[in-house]
């Protein structure tokens, strides 16, 4: 990293809402927003954290959503929570359904929420950790905008679709994965473009369907998903999920709805949550065990464990007392405030 | 395919059934399998069609597997069914617990079935068709034996850990796709042996943790997963969900089991089943429509949906009366009969 600047863990709420009041989301959004980015902040997950204030700007600058409507969850009686985002950012619609998800997860065993309406922007694992915090496993999908080609295709149909998971271990950091379905992000190559590089190999193809590594090929053609067809099968699956299963939009439905705004893209979110008290018959404790026999045998031969350099960059973070962001990024955000 | 025999549609399930009670499978038993390896068959998925019944013969021989047990579904007032299948083969405790799936699905929006101590060789794909088959979306996973290592790492810890997913399409056959998270099987890697060629870059490390493309170095390795540290992770959430989650054995644990015995692992089994009707608050058939849109833009672009030639196969063998076996196969399953 260039230049950084501290950033005191006291002061990092604090930051994000003043800019996104200013912006125009309501104290209620405000809050939920700077308290994920604080969260991803603590993480050194620097591409969730504050950065994305800039995105959340940019969001209501582009003018569809909206910072202020409060999120409705529906009553139900069966093991769903649907919450209706109401053109609201998702993470207000999460917090609110997510007590109840918990709930409906601890009495039937398994449950899901569906978020629906919502400008999505954010990380997904920190909405899993809450679930393998309340020491359930949680599950989250989202679609994104079409610019990923399925495998053998030649143009942009499936999202980046992230999946994210979580698995509670006992006094210890969970199991969490967060990852994204497409091989890399757009962000990246647009910074191969402006480098002058050229791409790795099989991440983008061109317009013609053909594999390239000409970032501007790449631009005009599409992303491919990781792992190649199965990658792509399960990114399909992605978009099923979390679209016409909960009523919500496709990642080509995302993009059409944006008519080329910037900013989060609105779509659905599905969180599904498992209970290992109901799953395992009572016996959480010996299978605690048995995953940590698992998780061992994975470090013991020098591989990590996903999520690792997040739950040690937390530590650090936590006990200095502060974050370190980049000098640019923090002039930028107090840009947001003149 | 080199010579074939060409076997009646009406006669699979008699020739499986036969040599499966000959092996030493009850009526019951021999039943669900060879209704499964029918299915396979007629779809031609060869390898887990009529040639698994080599290998039912060859588990039964180990000595391990109860061939007559009966599973016994516990009872259950959350979405969770359990079934317990008390060391006998996977299909009789999933045929006994599946009505029971769909009617807790179909109640609570979202359900799940564990099945426990299982012998397993099957494709998952027949049984999350079944769920999509009664208008429901399903996913199944299954942990196997330990061949597998984790990103980063040199020995197996991991099994081929499959994930499948079936989405219910109206009046068409459905989305589906059923495929291991290990980056190629092993019996592949065994055939390259046998050939004298290098495998495939990217496909194993040796027993240094050095990527290799030496079949023997691989095999006295480990085989890597789909995707890099993607698919390595997908891998672990397969060992956990479908382990510690329901109280059955990690990949690692269910090679221990097997004491250097051949035939079918022995483990548990997730399957977790969606309801549209629930998710989309009743909308159904605007959703089915935006699927489609989804799978049109897929198709249209030169792609093919997973499974594609599958169902082509199942069209054709039907309306033949016919399925096209090898030969070789075809006499040595004959062998088992005498």
């Amino acid at each position: 990293m260039d230049e950084t600047i501290r950033v005191g863990l006291e002061d990092l709420n604090g930051l994000s809402t003043r800019i996104l009041t200013k912006s125009g989301f309501s104290d209620a959004h405000a809050g939920t927003i700077s308290e994920m980015l604080s969260t991803c902040q603590i993480d050194d997950c620097h591409s969730h954290g504050l950065f994305r204030l800039l995105m959340c700007c940019q969001t209501m600058k582009a003018g569809k959503i909206d910072g202020r409507v409060l999120p409705v969850v529906a009553p139900s009686d069966s093991a769903i929570v649907r919450v209706d985002a109401r053109g609201g950012m998702s993470l207000l619609a999460v917090a609110a359904a997510m007590p109840q998800l918990i709930e409906k997860t601890r009495k039937h065993g398994i449950a899901a929420m569906a978020v629906n309406r919502c400008f999505h922007f954010s990380a997904l694992w920190p909405e899993v950790e809450q679930l393998s915090a309340a020491g359930l496993a949680g599950m989250a999908m989202v679609p994104s905008h079409s610019w990923v080609a399925p495998a053998g295709g030649k143009r942009g149909t499936l999202g980046t679709n992230p999946l994210a998971f979580s698995w509670p271990r006992q006094n210890q950091t969970p199991f969490t994965f967060d990852f994204a379905t497409s091989g890399s992000a757009r962000g990246e190559i647009e910074l191969y473009l402006r480098a002058g590089k050229p791409l790795p190999e099989g991440v983008a193809v061109d317009a013609k369907g053909n594999p390239t590594t000409d970032p501007q090929a790449a631009l005009d053609g599409a992303m491919l998903t990781f792992g190649g067809y199965k990658g792509s099968a399960l990114s399909i699956m992605i978009e099923l999920m979390a679209g016409p299963l909960i009523d919500d939009l496709t990642s080509l439905e995302s993009m059409e709805f944006a008519e080329g705004a910037g900013g989060a893209p609105y779509h659905g979110e599905i969180i599904l949550a498992f209970d290992p008290e109901h799953f395992s018959g009572g016996r959480v404790a010996d299978n605690d065990t048995r995953a940590e026999r698992l998780f061992a045998d994975i470090l013991d031969q020098g591989a990590r464990l996903p999520s690792q350099r997040r739950f040690e960059a937390r530590a650090r973070n936590i006990s200095r007392g502060y974050v370190e962001i980049p000098a640019g990024l923090y002039a930028d955000l107090l840009g947001l405030l003149n």
